[in-house]
């Protein structure tokens, strides 16, 4: 017999990503079953996706009939409060898709839609390393960098439910263009591939040739570790400037904690150190004092976790 | 027969400013009578700046008898919840100070204090140019350059009580260090005397000599209505500065307005056009299709005002 058998409030979570559509049946913090993941790019319109979408669905509630209520995260702005997707940012044809009316209609479940990083931080601060905390930040950093925001107690969605965009807020105002024409957004420094692409950068100011390859956040983090004293200084590089954001973040929030997820947080202490030092270095204590400054429990299940806790405490 | 005696709540409100105390009996959104200044400057402590300002209130007291409650803005860090002023910018040997607690003793009416820039926020929220928004985000500019935000329809406070920072965020992760060791805070190049340094060298690099009183924000607009292109081409730069601030805060809460206000707003549309078009360049539509940049309605009130409206709504 199944967890989701033995009448613990079961979901499902669905995180829609750039690349691929996954899924996962969870039972608190725990994803006790999945279904293989659809691939995006087999997809050029949102109507067949949707349609293979419903099927793995179905396929899931057949084995786990306790299913209450259906969550999915997506790369992108959304209208949390309608469940319509303003558009997605690496997926094509995704505009104003009203993605849970359509989902509610095909499966007749109570059906939550909302954006990834807001989910990854709902599940940070329901389960994981922000439980229990009022006020808390949450930044996600993988190919792009996301964020959600909590205060007094509730998820910060703002006027048209679009709020906690952390990857996007300048570092420079005169900085690098990034797609929505903000300049010097935090995103287009430190992504996966802006930080390949920076790194590869460094080395060659220091006279070094290094592939694209060998300057991934795994390959950094490696190299790091084994004593390539230029990648430390490159993970320095890197924490001053997801430092900055945080430490915006706090003047204008105030939270009891930042939690730092994703693919690049991996790197721990190279990140973190160098990371709490500049945050420290500039902030007040008023600030700083009662401030943690950690790492998120949760890796790639964050997203399932957080769109199934959500759909769950909405439903 | 005053106002304050015909029924309506009636509050005082006290503007504790870097130089000047100021007093208020406030109606609504009308202060109808006041109290001569106390200047901070002739008191090197404390226990007799509170002396002096326990003697005002009592006379305007004897003047005003239908008074209930007393609201103080001071520019600083302040817990809210307990009215503890953490410490103030520029006023000398204000740490640690119970203020609400030591004014309630000796006034014996329910007082509140709350960080100067929040009681204008609230001011334009309540009776102003931001009256009745869920999502505000309020910017006032002068010697200093303070926030307060509304979210959901609340004041957000955070943590510690004193969230609202947005003159102590960064526009440049490399930029000048401030009085907290932040670097590229946007108070260190917007401030009256930034604006007023920076200014100056801008028209050096044109062989232009100015004197620091040809480059005050007042001066700049004088000399920009009358034709100064120098002068246009400053305000423009002033105004891409504030605009990384201000779209990073919608990028974090999503507002439905951000009003502007303080001395430098003065400039009117020689801040607000290119102000509006940097903001507008910097956001996607899913934030900037519903958000007005407007300027503040109250001026050298708003202080008073808003502790005021907030003593009278906590009492």
């Amino acid at each position: 017999m199944s967890l989701s058998e033995n009448n613990s409030p079961t979901a499902l979570g669905i995180d829609f990503g750039g690349t691929t559509v996954k899924f996962g049946i969870v039972v608190g913090s725990e994803v006790i079953d999945s279904a293989p993941a659809i691939a995006t790019d087999d997809y050029t319109e949102p109507a067949p996706l949707i349609d293979a979408i419903v099927r793995v669905v179905e396929d899931l509630r057949q084995r786990h009939p306790g299913i209450t209520a259906i969550g999915a995260g997506v790369p992108g702005f959304v209208d949390f409060r309608t469940g319509t997707i303003h558009n997605l940012t690496n997926v094509r044809g995704w505009s104003n898709i009203a993605l849970r009316d359509i989902l509610h209609q095909r499966i007749n479940l109570p059906v939550t839609v909302e954006n990834d990083a807001n989910c990854m931080a709902y599940a940070e601060w329901k389960q994981g390393a922000g439980k229990g905390k009022d006020h808390l930040v949450c930044i996600t950093m993988g190919t792009g960098v996301g964020g959600g925001i909590i205060t007094h107690g509730h998820m910060l969605r703002g006027a048209a439910s679009v709020a906690g965009e952390l990857g996007q807020t300048s570092i420079d105002y005169q900085g690098r263009k990034g797609a929505y024409g903000n300049l010097g957004a935090l995103e287009d420094y430190i992504g996966n591939n802006e930080i390949a692409a920076d790194a590869r950068d460094y080395y060659a100011t220091k006279g070094m040739n290094r592939s694209i390859s060998d300057c991934t956040p795994a390959a950094l983090s490696a190299s790091a570790s084994e004593g390539d004293e230029t990648a430390v200084e490159i993970w320095g590089n890197i924490a001053r400037k997801l430092a900055t954001t945080a430490v915006n973040a706090c003047w204008l929030l105030n939270p009891e904690a930042i939690v730092i997820g994703g693919g690049v947080a991996k790197a721990g202490d190279l990140l973190f150190e160098p990371l709490k030092k500049a945050i420290n270095e500039q902030l007040s204590p008023a600030f700083s004092d009662h401030l943690e400054v950690i790492p998120a429990m949760f890796s790639n299940d964050a997203g399932i976790i957080g769109a199934a806790a959500l759909a769950l405490d909405e439903a």
